[in-house]
């Protein structure tokens, strides 16, 4: 079993642009970094959509979803908001009834809540950190693996930690100029490059952690 | 003809790390991110080695080094200094007599000074900007393209003033941490990704630049 972060990041290392908010969730530009992804066959299929692109991109993303047994992600990554639950108009995540997860979500938020059970998904919410939760991300993935998907900050903290063994990066032919920075503030590190997959929306490849902080 | 500019990145996206110095001209690590190219049978050629890995890669800068008919680059990746030229060290270049160049080269400096030729190579002292040391090169290039070698910030200023036709981007699998960033305070812009030649030592990605700010 491997821990694995996956994020889309522009040119210039964003993952999201400035000024995010409840209408624009991913900032000034930042639906351009997941331009490469929403087209696919792959992705449409797991969002109950028909069409779109097949072919080894897709396929990859196929995997990725088939390898994933568990997720871990931010608060702001589920919701887009912060503070008390009462007060977050999106309190059950920005994917409907039914999200695209089909396995368990670890979300690490400070607001404790029980557990969000929507239709071939269990949202955990962990108050003690990254470390819990893929801690029990882990457990709960059984002999698949434990997919890290955002925020930058929670990514950050999975390498800070020493938990991730790979990083897979998809950078968009795309500067944003100024948004959430994926590894401003990470200390020196060398990793391995394993696999690239490269197309004319995206390079995507995909980094074994050789060297990890703990 | 085109102009494009050539560098290598790291993961963090900078082209040098920090505390640069005439002992560590790349910054602290900085060496890490020309580790694809000084083993490649191509760089080793034109620097008067022999021996190096050849393959599709070697052959990808070999046809770097042909399209190119002249350079442009900033006065610290020349000498690594600043102020007059009669304080800079290292007012002769990096590259001994005989630098691997064999073509014009235009230095952006704020500081004047006559032509300095050495074997296969002159080096031409630029005093009013990124653009007219373009504009130079472009008229010594004839037929092939002017290549724009850095540092970060003559790339910046040539893609802020419109100059470039393409980007080619080495991204080394390592994290810098700090340093001279490569896009940092550029405006926001859509490239096309045209080639990508993904290999286990670094991804290169050709962009064509598709929005100029001019």
């Amino acid at each position: 079993m491997r821990t694995f972060a996956d994020i889309s990041v522009s040119l210039d290392g964003y993952v999201a642009g400035p000024a995010p908010s409840l209408e624009e969730p991913l900032g000034r530009g930042g639906e351009q970094l997941h331009e490469w992804v929403v087209r696919l066959a792959a992705w449409r299929r797991t969002h109950g959509l028909d069409g779109g692109e097949d072919g080894p991109e897709s396929r990859w993303v196929e995997e990725i979803v088939e390898r994933t047994g568990a997720y871990v992600m931010g608060r702001r990554m589920f919701s887009g908001g912060e503070g008390p639950w009462d007060g977050d108009p999106n309190a059950t995540g920005w994917w409907g009834d039914e999200p695209p997860f089909r396995a368990p979500v670890f979300v690490v938020t400070h607001q404790p809540r029980p557990p969000l059970e929507l239709t071939g998904t269990t949202f955990v919410f962990v108050t003690d950190g990254v470390a819990s939760a893929v801690a029990q991300a882990r457990d709960a993935a059984g002999d698949r693996d434990v997919q890290v998907s955002g925020g930058a900050e929670v990514i950050r903290q999975a390498l800070e930690h020493g938990l991730l063994d790979e990083l897979q990066v998809h950078t968009a032919p795309v500067v944003l100029g100024a948004g959430t920075s994926l590894l401003a503030g990470i200390a020196p590190a060398a990793f391995q490059i394993v696999e690239t997959i490269p197309t004319p929306q995206a390079t995507h490849v995909r980094y074994r952690i050789t060297q990890t902080h703990s």
